[in-house]
């Protein structure tokens, strides 16, 4: 493919075309939309969340743990996978999807949340990012042009342009500005890099909080041929009523677009939901496996803290409607006892508990937008939730970059 | 179930029926047998292996990848148990099987040995142990009967009575005569303490390395009416040869017993064949699995260490005609992968894989004991195994009590 730097007609490209099934009413009453993204690895439907599956497996669950929850697309992580095993290992070995035993689809992000997130370890200049690895402190600079090598190398069905996204509340005017206008010349460069036929390219709109410097970009990244548009820098330490409103602004700019958006870190149901909304179609978090990890498991009736000892002697399953293994086969008090005696088995059935209550619950988006039903369900919901809990709030979502998922 | 102090006709009671379906030949090439073992929650094909469910699960394995690695009955102990969640609060969530989600046959141990093997944390007297717990420094006494009422509170299909191993070579002769008669008594009393009828009672011969003390040991544990006969002490720091003698002449006297014979602690493949070709029925070890989460893989070629980098590039299965989840999935570079990164994904793997390959070893012992090819697979693989690796030394498969599996 061929950077464009001029204003390009849009047409969605083949590895990744993007179907909209049913557009957003005209009445306004939401701007959520049904749609079926096609990849060479079968067809999603939106709007949809991707678990994260940082090292090639998403935190203790293998392939099929991740299709009985209801996985139909998953992102990894292409600065993890750089740095260990390594993609040229991967290509050697197949590509990620066979490295990893998934045949279903994937999403590579680029690295930039990744090492820009790295503080004192990284220095970003206008050409790219030189930064000392988590692992072992070994220097290594990624560009636009080493970004789409990798993900070219990894194989995933969908990459992601190199961006500089910036933590909206730490950052000033002009850190914004200079970041997002890198984020635009480092997606035209992302562009006239990538050339690799079977896989998509999603460019990535930034710009902070800042009103006028978001539609700049995301007038700049739409204008460019990719085949979807992500939005990044969300997710972190602004407010629930800040992404709103910038949510609304992009999404009115790119109304007649007809490629997916993807909300870049978000994980928690009602967000989502949130965001679905306002004409979300695709999420991605480390939220629910993560919390999961720690006891934290999540219920139509509000999040259970299964290392409190109350539930050790609670017979009922964490759900009862779940159709999760954690919820078919034991008990809360089971799985209390497992995190107690610090048992691998617990993260294992607390993650795919969450994974299924965020992947039904995105189920039941898609079937409340075919309905028409989708903004009273935001009503009842969100009438529901508040004050939202704890787990609700965006703040956790992401943390500083290296961790991972 | 009333205690007998005289010797008494011994019969099988009805919750753990032993069935020989082909006896040891009477031209003495093997002791091997075949037989099934009927509990309330199935049959047991014997010679069999169980894999260890020290706090209720099978570290990194839930119900469906028991079921699937071959399973069909595991061990789960008395000590780690009673401590914690705690005996009592199984018993009110429905016992042991529900608790755990597994509705196959489980054996507990007594908790014996690993009370005994507290060292400083014990003091061991006529009537019982007490002990320190090894999670908070609590104290506590277990007797024959407190014993039983775990066992009988936490429901599996097999219970074991109390017992006082001694480690053969750290143990005088007094040691081990004084352990060896406490043993006996205590047998009477786990005996007498024993009242719950669809649940079958082990007893448990001792006597270490001393000819004369196992012979005793042998004479009054099977002259007692318990459903089988465990053989304990072993499984140590004594040499092959050794515990071959011991087991020699502990068949030499259960010769027309019609009792199963479970030889505690051993699950070297290798190890398991040569008991076998003794006579003996059962086994269980943490061994395999706790190799499996260090990294090191059994296949029939050897042992496999996939913390070695070679591996990171191997694209080959562990083992290629195995059937495990793993070898099906997954490459060697994989999962040497997932244990640099140390993702849980690997502890489970590679532990599925373990415990098929014993189990798939088990099911060939058993076809070659139908086929009266036995003594030809023990020559065979000895003559393969010679030097024996170090994966398949006892001196490790059993290590000082309180660890668990």
């Amino acid at each position: 493919m061929i950077a464009s730097s001029v204003p390009a007609p849009v047409a969605t490209r083949r590895p990744a075309a993007f179907e909209i099934l049913k557009s957003a009413p005209a009445d306004g009453s939401t701007k959520a939309r049904l749609g079926r993204l096609h990849t060479p690895h079968g067809d999603i439907e939106t709007p949809t969340f991707m678990p994260v599956g940082t090292n090639a497996t998403v935190k203790a669950l293998d392939p099929d743990d991740l299709d009985e929850v209801g996985a139909r697309i998953i992102l990894a992580n292409t600065y993890h996978l750089y740095l260990r095993p390594g993609h040229e290992r991967i290509a050697r070995l197949g590509g990620l999807h066979r490295f990893m035993g998934w045949d279903r689809p994937i999403l590579t992000d680029s690295g930039g949340f990744q090492v820009v997130s790295l503080g004192d370890l990284r220095v970003i200049d206008d050409d790219g990012v030189t930064f000392r690895s988590h692992l072992d402190g070994s220097t290594h600079r990624f560009t636009p042009e080493l970004s789409i090598a990798v993900q070219e190398a990894l194989g995933p069905d969908i990459a992601v342009a190199f961006d500089q996204p910036v933590p909206p509340h730490a950052s000033t005017r002009a850190e914004v500005a200079t970041a997002t206008a890198r984020t635009g010349q480092w997606a035209a460069r992302s562009l006239a890099a990538h050339d690799r036929p079977d896989q998509a390219l999603f460019g990535i709109i930034q710009g902070g909080l800042e009103e006028d410097l978001r539609a700049e970009s995301t007038r700049q990244i739409a204008a460019l041929p990719f085949d979807g548009l992500c939005i990044g820098g969300l997710a972190g330490d602004e407010t629930a009523q800040q992404r709103g409103q910038v949510l609304d602004g992009v999404v009115a700019l790119l109304a007649d677009d007809p490629r997916p958006r993807y909300l870049m870190g978000l994980g928690s149901p009602l967000d989502m939901l949130d965001a679905v909304h306002r004409g979300v179609d695709m999420f991605d978090s480390v939220l629910p496996a993560r919390v999961a990890r720690n006891g934290s498991l999540w219920t139509p009736e509000g999040r259970l803290n299964l290392r409190n000892a109350a539930f050790l002697d609670d017979p009922r399953p964490v759900q009862a409607d779940c159709r999760c293994r954690l919820c078919r086969h034991h008990s809360r008090a089971y799985l209390a006892h497992l995190f107690r005696a610090d048992e691998l088995l617990a993260y294992r059935l607390a993650t795919c508990h969450n994974l299924t209550y965020c992947l039904d619950f995105m189920a039941r988006i898609r079937l409340a937008i075919a309905d028409g039903t989708l903004p009273a369900l935001v009503r009842d919901l969100t009438a529901r939730h508040v004050p939202r809990q704890p787990a609700d709030r965006p703040s956790s979502d992401r943390q500083a970059g290296a961790e991972g998922g």
